[in-house]
């Protein structure tokens, strides 16, 4: 049986959808919501993150309370997404919360998830018990896993949370025999795909994209920082990609000076491996300049490397109810693959949804399932 | 509006129920099933076809009336979820249902579709009607075309319905860059093959997947025919699928003679093609022969040319939640495949459901499609 009825779910069910007002705006911080209910049950305050570098969602919610008497303060109860921060020190933008919440006399507080940023890790559930507010943990603490399921990756693993979508036919073709790969996914899908990049603080594709395509890789609410895999720097200058700064190019030590010479005089971060890009280092590399999420979107050879060196945390896989056939077609992954089928994890199905004529199949990787399971949710 | 009230309907679904006991027992005839309702709403008689050759559902209900009194029968309504036959002639078992259905003194009757077979073809509702038996066509129409697809599209073309069962990992291969294929999909979707397999009349394999996995392909209800690709007969005699003689193998004239005299002389069918085996001259040879329905299993060859031709009119599309990946991995469909996305059919996915961790992917292709939204169901 769970521990909290159902009002107090509803309740944390109203702070979630205010975390989600911050959608795309305050990455790489998490989405935060609260939701201030009095004794009676009634909504004394919301408040939520708005955007990075702005008032955590607390502070944004005490600011509502100056009419409001202590004595109903006492008695109400603050539901919170996230446990309030504790910590001041080197690249945060604001007081830490603490200080004001137990200040304002609020005496119950119901948070669903700890935070997992190493520096506050229940800290703030111990200071405030120790000023004497009751404090409960664990209300839909899945749900609020999964809507700060790229932050809380990265916070704890100083690696970005790595999505890869796939858009391909029922037989697992991605292009025909003739490379022809527009569009095998349906309207619905593309723009679904819009969303998702704006989702993620950067977008990851291969050399072969950029030269086939020359995709401009837009967001529909935010523009993605571009993360190209070129080791040779062979992609033109004129793709679209690098139409301005907001481009970093993964390369090796094989691209030839003029080119090094010529990216760098646009403006344009080159990460230089001695020999051979690999993701691992790259997503480390990345996550230490602040970028919480990567978005891949292909090709083949990405996936598939993507898969091989299994840096891969959620998979979004777009499948149209249309075949190409053929053994030359382009599969949806290259690469090595995996010899024995005794070494091929299962996963799950986390959710199977239909957009437009496409099915929408979405699962997370044996690793990040792990870290769903020990997140403590109920 | 529909024509019919939701007694009426739930009535028809009674008389599905009831044809559906007959399921891998009546083929290739239809599943049929009738139910005598009176003017109060009292089941009087329910009645189904149980098996091929035995009497067809009206007989069975109408053995069942000695004892109803006959103003009873007039103002009751006999739901039927196929036309009654009024035919005799070549290959018919049984005497035509007319004749004693009108005269039982039934008043009513509902059908819910018309008997394709272009000996009846709507001739037993006029005879009906001709007898002054109110008569009315259309309830739960769909619900018959989809319980009888494999016998409608055999009496209306004379070719086998084909169904194509692939069992694929998330990103559509069939088997490792090793060759393995055992098991790429979980227990309970192998299960369902089992069911899937006895509801059709013959399962048909290539060569490849013979000498590989040296399948029993057997079914859970009843033995389909197996059909075999072996253009040079190359598969040894002592395989499975030679267990017994309810088999066909589908070869060329470059087969050895010795080979051909070997088969020959262990009893097997043999359909021999002058050049090449061809799916569509066999499936009409097939259907000659009362092979109503066929069900594709591989490999990626078959399913290829499957595709390449045209034969498949249902997908039954497994997809375990497992990755292979590799470029050298055996994709799903070989064969040709289509060049331009332009030719490329957006089918409808039926239905998506969950077979153990697996999901199963059911769609028509396009001309199953048309034929069952010309069926005039409602």
């Amino acid at each position: 049986m769970s521990a909290f009825s159902d009002r107090e779910k509803s309740y944390m069910e109203l702070a979630l959808s205010c975390a989600a007002r911050g959608a795309f705006l305050v990455s790489p911080n998490p989405l935060v919501g609260a939701v201030l209910v009095s004794a009676g049950g009634k909504v004394l305050a919301e408040g939520w993150h708005r955007a990075f570098g702005g008032p955590h969602a607390e502070r944004e919610l005490l600011t509502q309370l100056a009419g409001v008497k202590k004595s109903t303060l006492k008695k109400a109860t603050l539901y919170l997404t996230l446990e309030p921060c504790c910590h001041t020190g080197e690249g945060k933008k604001t007081p830490p919360c603490l200080p004001a919440l137990i200040e304002s006399g609020i005496g119950k507080v119901i948070i669903a998830h700890k935070d997992p940023n190493p520096r506050v890790a229940g800290g703030g559930i111990k200071a405030l018990k120790k000023a004497g507010v009751e404090v409960r943990l664990g209300c839909l603490a899945d749900r609020v896993h999964r809507q700060n399921e790229r932050f809380f990756h990265w916070i704890s693993t100083g690696r970005p949370f790595v999505s890869m979508k796939v858009g391909m036919s029922l037989d697992g073709k991605i292009a025909t025999k003739t490379g022809e790969s527009k569009w095998i996914t349906g309207d619905e899908s593309r723009a679904f795909v819009y969303d998702l990049r704006s989702m993620h603080d950067a977008i990851l594709v291969g050399r072969g994209t950029v030269e086939k395509d020359n995709p401009r890789l837009a967001g529909s609410h935010r523009e993605p920082r571009r993360i190209i895999l070129d080791s040779k720097l062979a992609t033109p200058l004129d793709s679209q990609v690098y139409r301005d700064d907001n481009v970093l190019v993964a390369t090796t030590a094989a691209a030839p000076k003029k080119r090094l010479a010529a990216f760098r005089a646009r403006g344009i971060t080159l990460k230089i491996f001695p020999k051979k890009i690999t993701l691992k280092p790259l997503m480390r590399y990345l996550g230490k300049r602040s970028i919480s999420s990567v978005f891949i979107e292909g090709g083949a050879e990405v996936f598939g490397r993507a898969f091989d060196e299994s840096v891969v945390d959620r998979y979004y896989w777009f499948v149209a109810p249309r075949i190409i056939g053929g053994s030359q077609a382009q599969t949806a992954l290259a690469g090595e693959g995996i010899a024995r089928l005794a070494s091929v994890t299962t996963m799950n199905f986390e959710s199977v949804l239909k957009c437009g004529d496409d099915l929408l199949l979405t699962l997370l990787s044996p690793v990040a399932h792990e870290a769903f399971l020990a997140c403590g949710c109920e």
